[in-house]
């Protein structure tokens, strides 16, 4: 494939769906608004999911499935909730061949199926806390939707737990707030701040969202995960209560959380360059692809010292071996830069001579000559070095674009005529308040950092003047 | 809880029920004909996933995701494919508050969705094959469910794979079906018969579909995979066509092949008993469980050699231990047998002063003293014993159950009076003879053993008495 990406500094939007598309990370279906996920995509979701099911299942939790056609009554349970959802219900009104007496909507989240069997699963606290996590396609009908991003079908997981008291409920939603923040700086090299977010953004149904944010190459926020402690609202709307300690009766107190396929659009669009995709090493599907170089001549010599150097590496790393002998080295190494793979290994006539080979990392370009028997360790080194390399260049570039502006003026100027990033300004937490910036900038409230109102004693809203309640981070956001 | 199985001779389908809801493997829904996997139901899935998945791996295969909703239009391209599936769809009519244009079925399997992509990634014979596996779930509408057996809503994988060469697709079609029997008899210890499906019981749209077949405790019989070779029936609908080596253009040639959660079901009606779920233990979320066995006084002293054992077995095996002060001995007993843990150990104030503790395993109830400090090695073996001893029961048990009724009063006799079981029997091919059956007896071609039209060589029908062109393995099936 001839490798044409559009740069970023030319149009960022465009840049990102030609990495998506040439990278066959996935592809436009038939249906409006659905993608598919290919091979190369899926494979990387496959690493995440394996990476979070291990920290879900560390922390407690068991995975188990729920329909994915739910009654439309049980979603109008949740006065906020239904509010909510309604605009964006896939309705199934046939089926089997006649009309259902009751429509069934494909789930766009599964709290109101789920709290339905947990009234029936939860009798005494003897059966608390209930640690539930479920791996699933949901649906919601988007308007506008982009690969990956914003999509009408996408895989997510969500948790749902359920609790004896409001604290242990709490917890939880603080514990998996931090799984999300571990998996998105450990594996996806990917800093978050982490926080609570303002009602306006809060999920419909939920007493409070406590969400991680990240900042994107193009300075716009993308939200990468939430956790969500729902208070009594769902046991109460499905009547679910639990004989307590003391023998009385009380509602459940209960979580959800959820991460979905998104997060392969904010990996990409954190560590990907105009060379093509940018993947940590620890999420790689392969993390080395060795090239051996040869003409006719030598054909024969280099590729069995490749092939012993294959079973070598193999036996440590997710390896793959270009030795087709129908492109050339320089559209190898394109191709194998556009997908990503963290380290290239060369292994060329030359560098046979000299006992060695070249290793190129992916990330930085850079070259260097290892003798061979010291390749895998130097390529153990490398993928360390490069997991944190990209962690660290992601960080600098939060920290570069993270300002904090003086006054109102300043603060749409940046948003307005500026490069936006993150603006973390007093704000007198007044939804009006931030209604108004969002009105006159864009930006909306990504996050209320944890300790963020003691931050804001003494300062006044950047808006109003008055008292300020809160440290805002703002941001135009995905 | 009390544990209450209905026993299997006084009625086995609520036998089955009774293990499915008592150990806690899935529950009825709300939503008619869909069930919820609850997590103890769940983990022997993603054992089964896991194991299949590294099976289609190793045989070249890679994950990917296609659109759950897929446009009406789409199945009428195949005529048969159409006429088979339609009774059974849920149609989407309304999302995003509007009617929408084109209703959309949620798919029931995925070939034409995925064929209308192959349509857009393959133009050349270097394009192939092209080998896809989807782990999903699928919808279709039936009037009569039953818990994992049969219900509306299912989770699969279907593999969906394109070829240059009938001679390919037909290969690939075949090696599909030997992962499935050997992920049958290796895995699920189920030993399985296979073989081609008579013209009637293939898949719509399929040339020829083939299948691995079981038998249950309840001498009915069970298709527990199916693998199809579908010609160019697909690449004809969607116009899929590639340039071939000689530089014509040709369709192209496919699979698809698929097992379902419907493998529970298998595991549960082949092995279990009247005391509960008997799992093998290579698919066993818990291998072994530690009961200590104190009392007040001695209780220190037990539960201080029980960690220390637990943190030896743990090393190796998947492990639960049950030190639960508010349960007897022998109601822990119970509702590990129940749950099919396939070996306990025992370990009280006796066992310690003998230095030992005691092995008792699920599926024979055998009990045997070993020494504490052969107690890891001795369970390794025990594993193994298990694993292959279930096995070997049920092919027993298939091969007690395999009949050759020398005449039609003899095999009518068998399913209309009998047992049933399998019956092996020369049959003349044609489909009015089979529908005969079918009326006669409920019975149906499970398979056609490979082979079979060699052995029917000289016989005549066993219905018609016209020479026979197969012999046919008839049951009685879920």
């Amino acid at each position: 494939m001839a490798t044409r990406i559009t740069p970023r500094d030319t149009n960022y939007s465009d840049w990102y769906v030609d990495i998506v598309l040439q990278a066959q990370l996935a592809d436009y279906s038939p249906v409006k608004g659905s993608m598919v996920i290919r091979p190369r995509g899926y494979a990387l979701w496959e690493r995440m999911q394996r990476a979070l099911d291990d920290l879900f299942k560390e922390t407690g939790h068991s995975n188990a499935y729920f329909p994915l056609l739910i009654p439309e009554s049980f979603l109008q349970k949740e006065a906020e909730h239904v509010e909510g959802f309604s605009p964006e219900l896939a309705v199934v009104t046939h089926a089997g061949g006649e009309e259902l007496e009751e429509p069934l909507v494909i789930r766009p989240t599964s709290e109101t199926i789920i709290w339905s069997m947990y009234k029936k699963w939860i009798q005494s606290y003897r059966d608390l806390p209930l640690l539930i996590n479920q791996w699933a396609n949901v649906l919601r009908w988007e308007k506008r939707t982009r690969l990956f991003l914003r999509t009408t079908e996408f895989l997510w997981q969500e948790g749902h737990t359920a609790h004896e008291t409001a604290e242990e409920a709490q917890e939880e939603t603080l514990r998996m707030l931090d799984v999300y923040a571990r998996f998105a700086e450990e594996w996806m090299a990917l800093p978050v701040l982490r926080g609570i977010k303002s009602e306006s953004e809060k999920f419909a149904g939920a007493v409070s969202t406590y969400a991680i944010e990240a900042l994107m190459q193009d300075r716009r926020a993308l939200q990468a995960g939430t956790s969500h402690f729902l208070g009594q609202n769902f046991a109460k709307a499905f009547d679910v209560q639990f004989q307590n300690r003391d023998g009385g009766l009380d509602h459940v107190w209960a979580t959800s959380w959820g991460v979905s396929t998104r997060l392969i659009g904010a990996l990409i669009m954190a560590h990907s360059d105009d060379n093509g995709l940018v993947i940590p090493p620890r999420l790689a599907p392969t993390e080395v692809v060795l090239v051996p170089i040869f003409k006719t001549a030598n054909k024969e010599e280099v590729l069995s010292a490749a092939r012993s150097l294959a079973r070598r590496l193999k036996e440590e790393f997710r390896l793959a071996v270009d030795d087709d002998e129908n492109n050339s080295p320089g559209w190898k190494f394109a191709e194998w830069e556009m997908r990503g793979v963290p380290i290239r290994v060369e292994l060329g006539p030359r560098d046979l001579e000299a006992g060695r080979a070249t290793l190129v990392r992916r990330d930085t370009g850079a070259k260097e000559p290892v003798a061979l028997e010291a390749v895998p360790g130097r390529i153990r080194e490398l993928l360390d070095e490069i997991q944190t390399g990209l962690y660290d260049r992601a960080l600098a570039f939060r920290e570069a674009n993270t300002h904090h502006p003086e006054n109102y003026e300043a603060f749409k100027a940046l948003f307005n005529n500026g490069d936006g990033g993150f603006a973390v300004v007093p704000w007198d937490g007044d939804p009006a308040t931030e209604a108004t910036v969002k009105e006159d900038t864009k930006a909306t409230i990504r996050v209320l950092p944890f300790g963020n109102e003691d931050e804001a004693q003494g300062k006044r809203c950047i808006v109003s003047g008055k008292p300020a309640r809160h440290m805002a981070v703002f941001s135009k956001a995905y």
